[in-house]
């Protein structure tokens, strides 16, 4: 049996209202939606029940996310747990998608470009335009930036900004011997996951990720997971999501 | 005019469940009312509208000042600011009365013991035994403390354990020019109170801060207050609020 270092658990956001929508969100700061909060205290609950507790947060600088991870760790009973929070996180810009319903998107520009821009490895959407309505022009949470502000990115992009991360601040945290929660996006977990697992960049445009239920790894000493792809803490409810999220947009 | 190296926002919690019952807290933590809720969300707005946006944030490791934190940020739209916790924001601890009827506590031991508990600097209540319902005992956010952990608590105590957290970590954001919003309790920011304005221990015990109104601290080289006292940004609310935490428990 190899020795963990440290557990990382992955919680992506539950349901936002720009999903419930069907809306391309991206860095658009969009809350929970109802169903949203109600996954996010699942979460908690299924922490809680596995006696999984976290003992340092990580979160992007979206609030579904955000609020995700407040309300999963105060059902946990973990809501005083030191935290930290980077853009690096973030889910994936999704440049001039921002706002734009994802159905008409597809039947505007044909199923193969659609699904190119959703799920190919390195092919953004369009840019968004400077000022656009549903760009982060002017954001002050963005101001550090600068001109390196993403304008879209593909999911290579968000694995190249995100790696950095990973090294500078989770793996000390994991290092330490702690329990890390990464309350994060779509995007950006299936990026970690990505590195974690090795998983190809034709395979990984197919891996989908469940909301709101954790997905434990332990990791050995070299960081590489004790249990290729973790263990989903509802594996029967994570099953029967990743068959949904598939079928998203249609 | 005096020239501010930073600015300071204090927040006292909304009102708790147990606030609402008429029990000494302290150190148990319980959630906020849904009054408090509103209180926290009335305190965001109060931000919103001064244009007062913290840069980052200090709370306790109690729930009800990081709920009416995540919840004030949230309203104004600053809630992926960066997070500081620490166990000597918390309120005081209340000892042998945590968890006791404050009106029967006044009843069973008369109004001048009750006041010297309540409002003395230097006379703590009697301390809680070991392993009590409502003691901290065991609790993993304080096992750093061992058996430094507080078992009853003078406001006196209280300024002597929450300095060195001012000294060491909030100052040195001031002092980076910083908007620092301090998320906390009655007697953690009567303490901080009681340094800035340099008020003397016969005084302090009769100021009251009310709950949900922002209290704004413009800040000299000396980090002496530019304006005494700092300045509510509701002032009309917080008047009439501080008249009625002064008749609480009767």
């Amino acid at each position: 049996m190899t020795k963990a270092v440290g557990t990382l658990v992955l919680l992506r956001h539950g349901e936002s209202t720009w999903n419930a929508e069907n809306l391309f969100t991206g860095w658009v700061d969009v809350p929970l939606s109802e169903k949203g909060q109600a996954e996010a205290r699942r979460g908690g609950e299924l922490l809680a029940e596995a006696g999984l507790l976290p003992d340092v947060l990580h979160t992007s600088l979206l609030r579904r996310a955000i609020s995700t991870a407040n309300i999963a760790l105060d059902v946990a009973d973990r809501h005083w747990i030191p935290v930290r929070r980077d853009w690096r996180l973030n889910e994936r810009h999704y440049g001039a998608l921002q706002g734009k319903n994802k159905k008409q998107t597809l039947e505007a520009y044909g199923e193969e470009r659609f699904m190119l821009w959703r799920r190919s490895y390195d092919t953004p959407p369009p840019e968004i335009e400077p000022g656009a309505e549903y760009g982060q022009d002017g954001d002050p949470r963005y101001a550090e930036l600068g001109d390196e502000l993403p304008r879209t990115e593909c999911l290579k992009d968000v694995v190249a900004r995100l790696l950095p991360y990973w090294e500078s601040s989770i793996v000390p945290d994991l290092r330490a011997g702690r329990t890390v929660l990464v309350a994060a996006h779509g995007n950006s977990l299936r990026a970690l996951v990505k590195h974690l697992d090795g998983v190809s960049d034709e395979v990984i445009a197919k891996l989908n990720i469940p909301t709101g239920i954790p997905l434990r790894y332990d990791l050995d000493e070299q960081l590489m997971p004790v249990v290729p792809g973790g263990t989903y803490l509802d594996p029967d409810a994570a099953a029967e999501a990743i068959d949904a999220v598939a079928n998203q947009g249609r």
